[in-house]
């Protein structure tokens, strides 16, 4: 018989090293690794900012006093990766206040030069330059703060819908047609069949919901075809799914989504201050309830308070939206329902019982930006059907659905939430495509 | 101005019930709610047995205690959707020793009738016809405790992860190419160009560590063409994706992984007991090290033990990983690291040092089954080029990560874990299908 595991396990442990901010000035000798930030070349005196994930630290090499390792950083470059083991110092000068007396200094990777495009200088380049060049741009410690924070927001989400018992679920991507029809749907070739990447999980989770799921949210993608050209859409989109069953109404929905929200804005705030700290954003957390509005109100409110009217009467436009969020940002709130949208397009929308118009759909409005949309769902296969003949939906496409529904299903509703729009929305950046590390556009599919 | 939240929130809670198992016996008046799951009509006496997430509950209509209930109970029907008020009594039959007097018995959804697929009988039916009929499927305990196990064992995973710093990403799943080549990957018509489902995030994990992440990991999808008809492969794959820089060797990505599953496994063990009962399993977890073989003493191991050569000298085979799992789980190790997978074929894998053979590359194999790749990555981006070269790979489709790559990359590694088939192994499933909610193969594109 042999012997289990006989490769030795490795002995060495990661490469020694602690982050820069945890460098403090009276420690005893310490091993750090990270880009080479910034050069300074002083004369017989170099100064080396090097750069981790959590900060930058200065290295302070003297000819005199450590000739061998002063003649070695001659040949250092910008991002060069390097680890140094040194004695901690205070310095006034130094970022954070303290600096590395080198007593080792290793490269363990060459970059090549020129660089594309400057990391450490805050020089003004256009979006689109960054984005073709997003493998550094994602380098900028104020862009990973970005994506550091992006962690700790989605851990928060994901934590309050793990603690209130939802069931964590992945549906395919891959699908035969798609919640809302076919214009914006990406076209794939499924082995010899044509096949389509799916807008929406809405119709995987509803079947969940019938099949006595009760709970259920999902940290997926959506696809969608359009051929926009704005600073709030891209092509492939970071959605968060929620649905839940034995629901009175819409307003059950909107709770869930009230307070998971607040709840993950608020670890934020208490979780991600440097990250805030570099990105200058002062996170207000909305801590009262969120207003909720009819969308009467909201048309009225848009006539009277800036003469805007939207060019379809059944929907706020972006600027509708924007102006709304601006309203109720001034009065302390960031964020604010619409609830009750017109009940026409909707077949899976529950409508409100004595109003003609109004369905079971709301939308969160969040800094002006619409976030989500959601609602109460129509669960009764009869009736759907109905819609779907007045509509002309093509029902074939959602057999499988209306199917799998019409075997008792329980009241229920949900909603999807735009991640990447709400990470935009709270690190306050001016286009979506900078809150997703490779964006996909009508134009880019690369990186 | 108007007055912010001028609808009316909701006064009522989400429909009043509690989950059938916290029905105690000597509780008061209680409210449950959730498919009728089985009917037994006794002349005076009906018993109905109702199912929710959490279990089942007996709820009796007796004719002369309850006469106007029990008329109404006549007409209910296999997986309607109902709700009862009643008081729990204690009850030796009964399912969880505890039945319903009903006090108020309403129906929230009528079923459909027949169920092409039977919910509470223990029927044998074959795997294609559960899958048709999934929706229905889905409901049966014993198959709802896959995914809450499923939800269980991913909130520990990505928990280990949050709590040891990596950060949580989101690559994108439209691309150019693919990390290992053309033939199985799904083309998209992307606007008017033609682009491909992502077959693994590898190059933009990648990307990730020379941007100086360090540390990364993704809930993702994974898609792979290939004409397959076997147990353990679909079109469509749940992937855990790992990262992490400054690695000395891919043993510290062995450790991570090893010490991820083992938090991951204990967490289900301890947390998911009426799931592994459901589903009739004794979850070991593997609490000692996991062996490590060298990919030579495991083709040794399997010729001297069971005189099996695969048919490929450079891989193991599908019965390779299964007699060398059923090896050493005979000897209390599930989970066995095939380690150094000769390095052709993988420009982006590093070669051991003074081993003309041998790669950084390991597989591990769980329960027999190859649960994931991985490795030390090569970031030395000139001897990938060299590599590319004389393999005949297509440098042009690589340039972006090449490029990016080139400008100071710490030593790193990773891999990648099919979800999937984590699940199957550890639910005791025959089929990988088993372990996905809607699975997709070159014949199923719906539900």
């Amino acid at each position: 018989m042999m012997d289990a595991g006989t490769v030795s396990r490795n002995s060495l442990p990661m490469i020694e090293r602690i982050h820069t901010v945890d460098v403090e000035p009276d420690a005893e000798e310490v091993a750090i690794a990270g880009h080479v930030h910034e050069i300074r070349d002083l004369g017989g005196l170099v100064f080396l900012i090097v750069r981790d994930r959590e900060g930058l630290i200065q290295v302070v090499f003297k000819e005199e006093r450590e000739p061998d390792l002063f003649e070695a950083v001659q040949d250092v470059g910008s991002e060069d990766v390097v680890r140094v083991v040194g004695e901690p110092v205070e310095s006034g000068q130094a970022p954070g206040g303290v600096e590395l007396v080198p007593h080792e200094y290793e490269v363990l990777d060459e970059a090549a030069s020129p660089l594309p495009l400057e990391i450490a200088k805050d020089v003004d380049v256009d979006l689109s330059t960054r984005l073709d060049n997003r493998a550094l741009d994602l380098r900028k410690p104020e862009v990973l703060a970005v994506f550091t924070l992006r962690s700790k927001l989605m851990a928060a989400m994901e934590e309050w819908f793990d603690e209130e018992g939802f069931v964590d679920i992945k549906t395919p991507l891959i699908s035969k047609g798609g919640a809302e029809g076919g214009a914006e749907l990406f076209p794939i070739l499924y082995y010899d069949r044509d096949a389509f990447l799916s807008q929406s999980p809405q119709l995987y989770k509803q079947i969940l919901m019938a099949a006595g799921y009760e709970a259920v949210y999902e940290t997926g993608t959506a696809f969608r075809a359009e051929n926009f050209a704005t600073s709030r859409h891209v092509s492939e989109i970071a959605m968060f799914d929620v649905e839940l069953a034995y629901i009175e109404d819409h307003h059950d929905v909107m709770d869930v989504q009230e307070e998971s929200l607040r709840y993950a804005l608020r670890a934020v705030a208490e979780n991600a201050e440097r990250e805030l700290d570099l990105l200058d954003v002062d996170l207000e957390v909305p801590e009262d309830d969120f207003p909720r509005i009819t969308f009467d109100e909201a048309l009225d409110l848009l006539e009277t308070e800036f003469g805007h009217f939207p060019e379809d009467p059944t929907d706020l436009d972006t600027k509708g939206e924007k102006l709304l969020g601006e309203y109720f940002e001034e009065q302390g709130h960031p964020a604010v329902f619409v609830v009750g949208y017109p009940d026409e397009k909707f077949y899976y929308m529950q409508d409100v019982e004595g109003d003609e118009i109004a369905s079971r759909k709301f939308d969160l409005i969040y800094k002006g930006l619409e976030l989500s949309s959601g609602g109460q769902r129509q669960h009764n296969v009869d009736v759907m059907r109905e819609v779907m003949a007045e509509e002309g939906v093509e029902e074939a496409n959602f057999e499988f659905y209306l199917e799998a529904l019409d075997f008792g299903t329980p009241p229920h509703g949900g909603y999807g939430l735009g991640i990447d729009r709400l990470l935009q929305k709270v690190t306050g950046l001016d286009n979506i495509k900078e809150a997703i590390m490779f964006p996909r556009d009508p134009n880019r599919l690369e990186p």
